[in-house]
């Protein structure tokens, strides 16, 4: 089946009506979150072009970028052999994708026997969102 | 805590007691598939250097590679901000991650209201598993 509905019906839905969503830099390659959409959320990210989630913490659609500023561009957007996690490569506007102001979620690394931050604060959460965390 | 214990306890398990695991190429940046491990899982990959996986379809332990010989070398273990999804930056070997035959798992792309192939086939299921699909 093709047509626009085939967008959200080949997606195989976990329990929640949820798909894993990565983003990921078009341009560098580096991998910026892992978040998650249901259909009106991926409905949304392909008709605006900028990726919209679902945000299981707070039960409403997300539309990254919203509060901070830093949207993501979609360029390109790609699904799996099963069918269940979509990969966004997106245009990340302002540099930084995670909500701690640095630029990738995946800011700590395993090394030494231990979890490493290796990735600055480009900016704090308050230069964010206008508050501390 | 630091200590070979924080691999699996910073994690933040979901309901099954499995966290998201991205594999991605470390050389290229591609993403090669999103795939899922239990504790034993994250501490087997760590421990032995290869990407293991929890299969949820079989419901056991799934060392990449173990039929295809296309092993996944690990070079690096991220962790995300709110702990609940890995990133590994692995050595593909064979270079080819998805069951399909094909390197990368997004072989779909969202283009003129359809998912479209758009990656080709380098080794048939057969010629990786030695029985059709």
């Amino acid at each position: 089946m093709t047509g626009p509905n085939s967008l959200t019906t080949t997606v195989r839905w976990n329990d929640q009506g949820l798909v894993a969503a990565i983003a990921q830099d078009w341009e560098t390659g580096e991998v910026l979150m892992l978040a998650w959409m249901n259909a009106e959320a991926l409905a949304l990210t392909a008709q605006e072009g900028r990726a919209v989630y679902w945000s299981r913490s707070r039960g409403q659609l997300w539309r990254k970028g919203e509060s901070s500023g830093n949207v993501q561009r979609v360029r390109e957007l790609r699904l799996d052999c099963d069918a269940d996690a979509v990969l966004l490569k997106v245009e990340q506007l302002g540099g930084i994708a995670c909500h701690t102001g640095r630029r990738s979620c995946f800011y700590q690394r395993w090394q030494d026997d231990a979890w490493v931050v290796t990735d600055t604060v480009i900016k704090t959460p308050e230069e964010l969102y206008g508050k501390p965390e």
